[in-house]
């Protein structure tokens, strides 16, 4: 557990111990301080190598062609024009930390044999989901934060024609991928569990939406912070991703490790101080 | 089939042979007339006898107990608060026709002795969940619609501390019967079908909800008008309820049934047209 940390997430043994210092002044109550080295940005990590990368972004037309004329939706042109804009404009650029690191994952569980070209076409697709449903949270995030612009352009819902219907838009996003994914996962003997991760980690984010969303300025405290956080970030960046990457390489250790869904939220809480103290957007 | 469409939902041969009247009119491409009667308004048949109503609503509060207290939410009060007030708002009162469908088709389908204490508590819960999701959908369909009022008090997206969070707080209410439907249910053997059929509604709702939002008033065509219908009514008035109703009812002939699917539609679509000339709200 912690080598899976080490490697893929936090990168050396250093920043461990670093993250260790960071828990401890978490949890005790201490204000947080910068006397303590910050953690290192997991955007600006090396988690995949160049070719990894280039084989993913391979993957984009084709999972999005599956998107957009898949046969329950191909029989309305305003729909499949619509699904193929939104797509293009928020699921292109992003950062992608998040099938990075489902993939990380899945590498570091499984040996040479295990990856045949069938298992990275699944792997590369279930990636794109992960990503695809990050860029309806992202849609719907910019909603609740008033966002102006993401990656340098107006931000989804802030477009002329789009305003609140990118609520819609990013949930048709989300279910069109729930369902999708039972077309190429439905043979997978974890797939329960997979679909399980994802209608989880819709809720979990989905709490921290709602209460970020209710929060009025003079009533945040701590506490709600950490919420926030742990939903938001600690689930959704770092145990959603690894159990993913776990599960899709046929082993449950990390799932039923209560372990480790700790260590990431504590994880999750130290992001998000420091995103919120540097950039906001640096995650995504 | 005909005959469960009959007792259920249209009543009398009377309406079957009406019903079949307006698809025609409508399959040969003629303009709606108001020559042919109108069916009869689904919200005013009596779907259920009075004591099953009395013994399904005695079963709010401990489903919305369910909801504002399971494990997963119940150390964040500021959620348990605003759960526990947006269900009071949004779900108590409506008129509940999803529910008495699925119950309809379930009895419909089983004998007295299948139905045990257990098997009743469970069909009412069920229908609780298909009720909240339903109040969900209720709370983003008045987004779509700009919608002031609804039974006699502002929507809940117009009360002056909701606005656009509305949003997250009804796919919050989604994502948790999501998960709750596996603490009830994952014992039953057709679990994992009645799972799909909420994820399937989620799915056809949203691409209802797309096609409208997205539909400009001049560009509107009869042709979109249908694919509306069989969205947001066909399959989520008609479809749904009966297959989860069969399928509690560990039947699963309807749900496999294409043709049904095909009558579910046009019925569907018959109901949007009149419920369009008259009164939008009647079916919620």
């Amino acid at each position: 557990m912690r080598s899976l940390i080490l490697n893929n997430i936090i990168n050396t043994r250093r920043n461990l111990n670093l993250v260790l210092q960071h828990v401890k002044i978490l949890r005790e109550g201490q204000a947080y301080s910068t006397s303590v080295p910050l953690l290192p940005d997991p955007a600006a990590l090396k988690i995949l190598p160049e070719n990894d990368i280039k084989e993913f972004n391979s993957y984009y037309p084709i999972v999005r062609n599956d998107i957009v004329t898949n046969k329950l939706v191909s029989d309305i042109p305003k729909l499949n024009e619509r699904l193929e804009r939104m797509l293009d404009y928020n699921a292109k650029e992003g950062r992608k930390l998040r099938p990075y690191l489902m993939i990380a994952t899945y590498k570091y569980f499984t040996n040479e044999e295990d990856r045949t070209p069938e298992n990275i076409r699944l792997m590369n697709i279930l990636g794109w989901f992960i990503e695809l449903m990050n860029a309806a949270y992202v849609m719907q995030d910019d909603i609740v934060d008033n966002s102006e612009t993401r990656r340098g352009k107006p931000t989804w819902f802030k477009c002329k024609d789009v305003g609140i219907n990118a609520v819609f838009d990013a949930s048709l996003i989300e279910s069109t991928c729930i369902q999708l994914l039972k077309t190429h996962f439905s043979a997978h003997k974890n797939y329960n569990k997979m679909l399980d991760a994802f209608l989880e980690m819709l809720r979990m984010t989905r709490v921290g939406f709602v209460v970020e969303a209710a929060t009025v300025f003079d009533e945040f405290s701590e506490d709600l912070y950490y919420v926030i956080a742990q939903h938001k970030m600690g689930y959704y960046l770092l145990q959603f991703t690894t159990t993913l990457g776990t599960l899709l390489a046929n082993k449950e250790d990390l799932m039923i490790c209560q372990k480790a869904g700790r260590v990431f939220n504590e994880l999750g809480c130290l992001y998000t101080i420091q995103v919120s103290q540097n950039c906001h957007l640096i995650l995504f």
